[in-house]
């Protein structure tokens, strides 16, 4: 029995795990075998890209993780993929550019023209009507930072799963479990059906992370450096894993709008991930009771999270402290 | 040493060996290992679906062999989904009824209205323009007739690749290889590769086979009894196995103009095939020497040909005949 239990091995419970056992705490992970939503995440780290409609405490949130990134990935000690080229946002149409004007404005980025955005990234369609260069937003390769994470972590990590948190021996129960939360704990995490293509193909046809609203759909494509790209995703209120004829038409019709020259690449991926959402899409942080700590439910912000979600939770157990505002209590 | 070797375990090599044996003579099948373009073909027994540009002497091939399949399908024994439906011809657009106007009105085939259509097929888009219904076309699941014919000659089939004719022990020698039957013989057969998917869902949203104009484009919608849908194909002069972003979009995007309820199906393959093509795209079926008959070229009808192709090389290996119009010595 270790005197701290974290229940989940995705990129969350592994996070805190790892800096836990860096502040010197007896630390085991049970990893329930299932990959979680990290395994389909693209891993934009976009503090500002989704804003509008967040409230400014789970802003406040984003932003403060997404300084800790560049330290986290660099303590790793590995190639992670943390890349910080930035990203395209980008609108097809005259109605995607209205959408899309408001968050623009909002973030005080200056428009820019179609010729302005192809000399940025060649490879862009002619049609793409307007868009803006988020400087600031970075990427990171979630399978890598997990299987980093793994590797810093391998002799606390113990493939079991379990049903019920009364089978946890331990002085303090972590709950990462993603949407696996809810069966533990009874709190109100549902999944968030993603379908996730990765294509492959000759690196450098594109360099920035693309957003794109296309025709009213979102699509974002994250080229990695060795030639992957990772498009995404579907958003559907459903619990079944069901890669769909619909969900891969509409990714792969919205980046080919946007970036024509993928048409040539590989099919290598399709698959699906369930994120965790809450009943305000905020993760929920901290204690649940006298054992149990939760740190679940980041929705579509797991990635980007996990580096705050590990510190805060190292000081809920280690420290006595509260995360006021994003309590699971809250529920 | 069997008397006659047949090299390729495809459906062309497998029929011509059990109708080789149901005459009584002594075969060995040699498989490479390679699934051949049976295992994506849709199995379409369409002899009239694609004469426009062809040769008499290749429909009365066709037609001959859409003949033979009833018997040659009872004779397996077992369900290989021969289905008597039909198919529904269709054209989405304008442009696409004009493309296939001609075709229709040779076929003497009565135009249908959409509304006619959709009381046929009731999951067909309101946006489809015009079809018709070619009664005489008929389907079958050459992986279940492949399936069949194997065990049927087990204890003939030998999983060996030959690099060479010369390594092959036998006084008659059978090529039907498909597209390796160019490095095994010399004569001009070219891969021209197809990309196919499968979906499946709920049985009977679909009755007929589809076979589509769509924008400019082709493509067939297979039901199978089972629930699974096969989409095809891609038609690419190109050697690679990659499945494609551009393509798996074009095939998705045309059947779900004509289809919108595939939408929700599984999309559960993604696959690549190779038809045999030759310079006319007609088969070559017979004598290239003395001890080297060939059964190849069959290029988009190697499903349909299979029935006629072992009939005629049973009659160019045991009665000494030939078949005129094919000659491997054409080229």
């Amino acid at each position: 029995m270790s005197d701290i239990t974290v229940v989940g091995g995705g990129i969350i419970g592994l996070s805190i795990a790892w800096r836990l056992v860096a502040r010197g705490a007896d630390v085991t992970v049970l990893d329930g075998g299932d990959e979680g939503a990290w395994h389909v995440a693209a891993g934009m780290l976009a503090p500002g890209g989704e804003s509008e409609h967040e409230d400014p405490a789970l802003i406040r949130l984003l932003d403060r993780s997404a300084d800790l990134w560049p330290a986290f990935a660099e303590e790793l000690g590995v190639d992670v993929g943390y890349d910080k080229t930035g990203t395209l946002s980008l609108a097809l149409t005259a109605d995607d550019l209205a959408g899309r004007a408001r968050l623009w404005t909002r973030q005080q980025l200056p428009l820019l023209r179609p010729s302005e955005l192809r000399s940025l990234e060649p490879a862009l369609s002619v049609r793409v009507r307007a868009g803006v260069l988020a400087s600031r937003e970075r990427q990171v390769d979630p399978r890598r930072v997990v299987n980093a994470l793994r590797e810093r972590l391998s002799d606390r990590i113990v493939p079991k799963r379990i049903e019920s948190l009364s089978d946890v021996d331990a002085r303090v129960v972590v709950v990462a479990a993603g949407c696996g939360t809810a069966a533990l704990t009874g709190l109100p995490v549902r999944p968030v059906k993603g379908q996730v293509l990765r294509l492959r193909g000759e690196p450098g046809l594109l360099r920035h992370v693309l957003d794109a609203a296309v025709d009213g759909n979102e699509v974002y494509i994250v080229p990695r450096a060795d030639g992957e790209v990772v498009v995404g995703a579907t958003q559907e209120e459903r619990t079944d894993r069901l890669v769909t004829a619909g969900g891969v038409h509409d990714l792969l019709r919205a980046a080919l709008e946007i970036v024509p020259g993928l048409a040539e690449f590989e099919l290598t991926e399709t698959t699906v991930g369930h994120r965790p959402g809450t009943p305000d899409n905020a993760p929920m942080l901290g204690r649940l009771d006298d054992r149990v700590v939760v740190a679940a439910g980041h929705f579509r912000n797991g990635i980007l999270l996990a580096p705050v979600t590990a510190d805060l939770i190292a000081g809920v157990v280690l420290d006595g402290q509260d995360v006021a505002d994003f309590s699971p209590r809250r529920f």
